[in-house]
């Protein structure tokens, strides 16, 4: 029976989130539906990250374990025929080695999130992008954010309903930088927790627009309190980039 | 009675193109109706570039004759404010100088095309790339651009409906690049002619695979014979991304 491990994109605009839901499209539910249309098993898969509705991905990470032994390549294109009335997309597929799992041996998880930073609204990247009018410092979003970096409480840029057991998370990187009219904000950590990065973007958002300081984020953080978070960002913005297995 | 040039942002898939037609939506008449929303009145609107169904714009250039003098930032946030449930987005306006026009005044347009050459199907740009799976050479596809520039009877990369008197045109600027998974199509010209860009791309396409020689281009122009042509490329990534005026 073996495990082959997908590399998924998918926009994240018509599903309820990455999760199987009874009676709302999932991406999950997209791709097990395409694998049983294929294999003619109703199988469950596992994914790297379980995004929420509306978030994006270019490089989500998901396994599946089929009876037969296909070759990788004809998996992919497969899934791919199954799926071209879903905004999902398979972009590689190869057989997995060993007891690996795509969302037990996950050691990194990289998210994008995506800022139009203009006067007019987005027509071409209409939920895509998080459109904020007010001219934002990208270089003090940047500085503010090295304060995140690190082994730290996140209480404050944890959702309410966020069912980890700690709130104790290592963030590795946090990148804010300006690519023209878009801001971008580049996250890495081990794993996150729930609304952490759309947390941290719509804190550091404030300071973009100059209404907080670092002083306030660093204040915020070491308040780890749920209310001394700024507003937390829309979905839209969201992208799942990468998952690293240390490999 | 001011005349507003506004600068135009809009995703082609929804609208039957930019000219109005009675029945089906389109980009002039989502504008129409923001300007009669605001202003109160039944205008017409003139643009640089009559773009074909599901084609995108991200600098189309349009102008409109308002009765008030209104701040032209007025008028553009007011557009805006009645264009949310509309892929049509206002970037810039400003009040047009002397007897300017965004249609007769125009002497460049400039198109991009995209096309997505990658083995998976797009998921997030779905609708706005090609997709061509065989991998192009770039370079290949930019050589033999060359042969189209200049002056040409284009009448190989004219639609059979085109409707321009002559099918002379002169082609002043082709341009093929790769950036990671996309191939990208640069032209810039006075004004093309119906589907040449498409045309032109579709051809070029035939290079990229290696089906088609740089001479093999060369023929098909100097047949000026429309089914001397190659296939021509879907609508879904061109964007008409900026239009000159010589100032």
């Amino acid at each position: 029976m073996p495990r082959y491990r997908l590399l998924v994109e998918y926009d994240g605009r018509p599903y309820c989130g990455f999760q199987a839901q009874a009676t709302l499209p999932s991406v999950q539910g997209a791709i097990e539906a395409a694998v049983k249309a294929f294999s003619g098993q109703a199988l469950r898969i596992a994914a790297a990250g379980r995004t929420d509705t509306g978030v994006h991905a270019t490089g989500q990470v998901v396994h599946v374990d089929l009876e037969r032994d296909w070759p990788a390549q004809t998996v992919m294109n497969a899934l791919n025929a199954h799926l071209t009335q879903e905004a999902v997309s398979i972009l590689a597929c190869e057989i997995a080695e060993g007891d690996w799992h795509a969302r037990f041996s996950a050691n990194e998880r990289r998210y994008l999130y995506r800022i139009l930073n203009r006067p007019a609204p987005p027509a071409l990247d209409k939920g895509r992008v998080w459109h904020i009018k007010k001219p934002l410092d990208a270089e003090a979003m940047h500085e503010a954010a090295q304060a995140l970096v690190g082994l730290h409480d996140f209480t404050t840029f944890r959702d309410m309903h966020c069912q980890a057991k700690s709130p104790l998370k290592t963030l590795d990187v946090a990148r804010v930088w300006r690519e023209g009219e878009v801001v971008c904000l580049a996250f890495e950590a081990r794993s996150f927790l729930h609304r952490q990065v759309r947390s941290m973007t719509g804190t550091l958002a404030e300071v973009g627009i100059g209404r907080w300081s670092a002083q306030d984020v660093k204040d915020a953080l070491e308040a780890k309190d749920r209310t001394a978070c700024g507003p937390v960002a829309p979905a839209d913005g969201l992208y799942l980039v990468g998952v690293g297995y240390g490999d």
